[in-house]
């Protein structure tokens, strides 16, 4: 039975989590905090970057002898393998903790059974305290275990009367400067940044991340079907961030040599590249986390392939009455098909509003 | 100076108010609350219809003697004329009240000069506080006087993407039932209902309010330019509420004998009539308020003649990626020229998100 004590830990453990996003890809973000038996924290971590120490490790070695017969709360599963670093249920063993809380058990086949050694060992265990809110903080690396491909978060900025742009094509500046300072935020939580050949053509976009410190910057990823939309000089070529041409497999692209190109099958009887091809070849490349950002048709082909599974949508208080709308064709003819969300949080961002939202059913798992 | 104390009467005031919305056409709402000389309230009301008593009638009703040498709050400057009912900043002064505090200046030419006639009799008189609360509870009616025309309303429900039906019409329902409910609870506080011609003939609606107690049911507008769309039998024809259907001055509009109808001119050189002279014919019949309920073509319409006074959008957690948007042509055709809000509310209804937005630059008044 968790306690007060044992909620406001885990929830330190969650938030402590939180400052690995974007940096920590393949592998999930994960807070620790350890108590002593007397109940006061002596030691707390997180996953920094894939190679670094594990959360329990960090906090083990702050809590050092102090951690004997205390409780350890991790936001997931201790891990039982062995990969770059040692596995954390021995570890946590090895520190004499008699108590170990964890939020969500590990879905990784090479990594589960840490609940297991750590029971055969003689140590408590309880796993799901404030699952949900490990899972929400974790959903970009759960989602790509779970379905095998990157977990995709789809942001656009639109007017009230959902526009993305007047009826000449002018779009700028929609929205304010404090929601385009808060995209950075997104892409620097994310490991790509995605867009399609009208936004590369239209735009001239960077991708990179500014003004977020500390910040990893993402793979910038260009969906340029044709291989006609990226051309030499692109912003987007420069070397503040990787950057990733997506081209169809018969596309002529050899002004793109030099530039890291990937070739993917056309959509069946579509237009534009076979999105999960797409996001295979990303997940192959280690991208577990997806900034969608535009233009509507490129959306329109993920929600159409059901691989929106969050969406963050900056509403500017305008209105255009004409103009390109925020999402374009997804294959809904009909108010029954329509894709349900339901709004996870609504904040207001300077004069603009930020509605974040994800689909009321989730896609069918892989693995469970 | 105003104390904390009178800061609470006023706030109270200004809520008492509110309950006049939808009922005291072509009259304000006002709400006024007397505190005796020690500072007890000891009578609170509020205009309750059009030829009732005012507020300040009702609160001096009840205070009786012990409002002798206390402060009346009112939301508006009290009325200086003798109208249906007495003017009643000299039912104050022989009240024997000692001190008046207004939030709002009346800008009515006809009730102008009651903080004079107080002043003149020796009483304390200070106006503006709370004047920006007090301005927004009666936002329609000042609106009326200072523009000679009904402050308008534009309600819209669409999908996150900005649609308000599928790509086959379908629509029914994209909002909740709370948000349905929220509507009918604008159309009480609202004089007239307005509708065009297209959600006439696809929704065949019925516009009158439903759920709300007390409520005063609005005037019904069908905007049916060439008389077309309003049929032998239509919902809105019922005796639920009166209606009014508004027509071009060349339609052929026989078959609405024994249907209230207004010849209106036809818009210069654009679609539908002239959206002017349809806010004057409705002023003229007393109609203060109109919530605009669509479609697209006539809120685009209002949005074009500058005839947006505020917008309440109510966006639900859904993406249809095609489909009519929710503000059709307003003549923006590129960014610089798009209409400016600001946001003053976001509420979540049930499911859905309400967001309430006014004109950045408010119109030109036309007094002031």
């Amino acid at each position: 039975m968790a306690t007060a004590a044992d909620t406001t830990a885990m929830r330190r453990a969650v938030a402590l989590a939180a400052r690995g996003l974007g940096s920590t890809s393949p592998n999930p973000v994960v807070g620790c905090v350890v108590l002593d038996a007397s109940g006061h924290e002596v030691g707390a971590g997180h996953h920094e970057r894939a190679g670094g120490p594990h959360a329990e490790i960090h906090a083990l070695r702050q809590a050092g002898v102090l951690a004997r017969g205390g409780t350890a709360y991790v936001t997931l599963e201790p891990c039982n393998h062995t990969g770059r670093t040692g596995p954390c249920a021995q570890a946590l063993v090895e520190a004499g903790v008699a108590r170990v809380v964890y939020a969500v058990a590990d879905p990784d086949p090479r990594a589960r059974g840490g609940a297991d050694t750590l029971r055969a060992a003689g140590v408590e265990v309880e796993g799901g305290l404030l699952a949900d809110e490990a899972e929400a903080g974790n959903a970009a690396w759960l989602t790509s275990v779970r379905l095998g491909r990157p977990h995709v978060r789809w942001k656009y900025a639109a007017t009230l009367d959902g526009r993305v742009a007047a009826a000449d094509g002018t779009s700028r500046w929609i929205t304010s400067p404090e929601a385009r300072a808060d995209v950075h935020r997104l892409r620097a939580e994310a490991d790509a940044v995605v867009v399609g050949s009208g936004t590369a053509r239209a735009d001239d976009p960077h991708l990179a991340v500014r003004g977020v410190d500390g910040a990893v910057q993402p793979l910038r990823v260009v969906v340029d079907t044709e291989a006609t939309a990226v051309r030499a000089g692109a912003r987007v070529l420069d070397d503040a961030a990787p950057t990733l041409v997506a081209v169809a497999e018969d596309a002529a692209a050899d002004h793109l040599a030099g530039t890291d190109v990937v070739r993917i099958p056309r959509a069946a009887g579509g237009r534009g590249l076979a999105v999960p091809a797409l996001l295979a070849a990303l997940h192959e490349r280690g991208v577990r986390s997806v900034l969608l950002e535009g233009g509507p048709t490129l959306a329109g082909a993920f929600a159409a392939e059901g691989a929106v599974d969050e969406v963050v949508g900056y509403l500017a208080p305008v209105l255009l009455g004409a103009g390109p709308a925020a999402l374009g064709d997804a294959g809904i003819t009909t108010i029954a098909d329509a894709l349900r969300l339901h709004v996870t949080d609504t904040t207001r961002i300077g004069p603009d509003l930020r509605v974040t939202a994800r689909p009321a059913s989730l896609p069918t798992t892989k693995e469970h």
